[in-house]
């Protein structure tokens, strides 16, 4: 029953907050008039209303109300009865750290397979692999676990971003990284690059967006994957 | 008592590995014929034993032997015999786990507090701060806590980078980044651009190589020292 947009990146170079999405968003959230934001990978520190005000206003051009979770006094059950949820981008550990600390990772994990439709941008994407030891954040908090929600059955590196052969800085890419990743862990990462997303509805998951993705699995040569592609037996 | 080279990198681009950095270090290890070598950070997943031959044929330019932690039955009492120690780079979270694993990490502080020249690159250098938290790893594998050595009462950014204005990349700035861990810790940051090393002796706190440093404190704006600062009263 899962419905979800996750989504390399809230916002593509030289165009508004969201504003690739909005008519993919529209078809997503067409049932909901009320979204319920979770602010909490806090992007530069930005406050958790701040961080909901400049959501709503994005929203509000599909028509959307937009509630931030922090409003709630109880957060749990505002993600039980949310018509739609919106996990923004910012700090995966920040974001993975405060839904521990809620306990909120296994309501939103049920809420978003019982269908509840559910926007991820980023840190919000991230979270819906099976771990964020893919992630390309700094490790500003120490979460209880790197355990994601697990809404897809792979890990999910967002802003993927292919090696610069020109570059004259020594520090590893993210493709080295992930061969990393895969001396530890065994799960199949994708890397979406900005501009690519997943749509996943009930059981299918398919890649959108007018770019490829880079598939990698453990033991296996990287490759690419059209838009469109079919990934459900990715796991 | 300390005597340490705390460095960006090991490797400058167009230059062998260590090569900037060889006559320094004859001077750091003038007392030392053998070298014991951490090879924990496994950069790219390469072997100990690898890695381990990697770093030997650097130290033969300086009539250093090399051996690595991973040869010795007990690696604590290696360490505490170490005449001199090196912590390569690599992935910093792999590095910890492994450090915490084997439960070095007090044995490591209180043998480079005595006096044991100590070398660090990259991931090396990370765990000479207070935490790794501010790494620019892959979170690949989940360590037992972010807390390091505190060998320099501060935190280590190496590898910085600075923001660039051509980039169409959405992902974060090491700035921003580092802007978001002073949203939840107080120390002070050093950003090591590549290139770039702290000399520690004893209370003395340098900053060498060629470039400026970029010093990141909470509530204050990011301000550069020159080659040659001290650093000591930096906490």
């Amino acid at each position: 029953m899962k419905n979800m947009i996750i989504a390399s990146t809230s916002t593509l170079h030289g165009s508004g907050y969201l504003e690739y999405l909005l008519d993919d968003l529209a078809m997503l959230f067409k049932d909901s008039s009320e979204i319920l934001f979770i602010p909490y990978a806090r992007p530069s520190g930005i406050s958790h209303d701040d961080y909901t005000e400049k959501v709503s206003e994005a929203f509000l051009k599909i028509n959307k109300q937009v509630k931030g979770i922090q409003t709630f006094e109880n957060p749990l059950t505002a993600i039980k009865n949310a018509e739609a949820i919106f996990v923004g981008g910012g700090n995966t550990f920040v974001l993975l750290y405060q839904l521990y600390k809620n306990n909120l990772i296994p309501v939103l994990k049920e809420t978003v397979n019982n269908g509840t439709p559910y926007l991820g941008t980023s840190a919000g994407s991230n979270i819906c692999g099976l771990t964020i030891k893919t992630t390309n954040d700094m490790p500003v908090v120490y979460p209880p676990s790197f355990n994601a929600t697990g809404l897809v059955p792979f890990n999910i590196n967002p802003h993927y971003l292919d090696p610069d052969s020109n570059s004259r800085h020594m520090g590893e890419t993210k493709e080295t990284r992930i061969k990393e990743f895969h001396h530890f862990n065994t799960q199949p990462v994708i890397g979406l690059r900005e501009g690519s997303w997943l749509h996943v509805k009930n059981n299918s998951i398919i890649l959108k967006g007018n770019l490829t993705a880079r598939i990698f699995e453990q033991n296996k040569a990287a490759y690419e994957v059209v838009s469109g592609t079919e990934l459900n037996t990715l796991k």
